[in-house]
């Protein structure tokens, strides 16, 4: 498996709808286990993502999707800045199974 | 929802080992919406661990879990030290769903 932890700053007062392009843009994506899009409480304008795939390359793939396509052209305008970008190796747990 | 993203330390050579009990000791917990143990690729003895927990009370719960105080207790000489904790809001995205 492959994971990514990620944390991205939208530009100020536009995490919510930075939130809502994310979950918008995300669903479906083949070879993804887990995909968790969530607010730091502790700083207004952060986002973590934190993901699961198959592999890497699934994850490179989910790139050139038309759904994430347009989600990023979306976003881009409302992302500041990336804060952390971490490649994991998942082993396992719960919650990790490929979408119906 | 309630999120957690921490990584831990094990104790040198012995990652292999605490990532067995952990995930041994984290299956149905009552809550858990996700939980994820990774390898960091890294750094030979670090450990990911991501929670989606439906609010903070699941989480606080699970620790008193039989299963989960024998885990405690089995890993604590294998942690070297936690060097993130983090808490996050949770707002949605593929592979949250609780336990059969």
């Amino acid at each position: 498996m492959y994971g990514l932890i990620g944390k991205m700053r939208a530009t100020p007062g536009q995490r919510e709808a930075l939130l809502a392009i994310l979950l918008e843009g995300t669903e479906a994506m083949p070879g993804c286990l887990s995909y968790v899009i969530a607010q730091d409480p502790a700083e207004a304008d952060a986002i973590w993502i934190t993901e699961v795939w198959t592999d890497a390359a699934s994850h490179t793939a989910s790139l050139s999707l038309p759904a994430v396509q347009q989600a990023i052209a979306k976003a881009r305008p409302l992302i500041a800045g990336f804060d952390h970008h971490i490649e994991t190796v998942p082993v396992g747990g719960q919650g990790l199974s490929l979408p119906m």
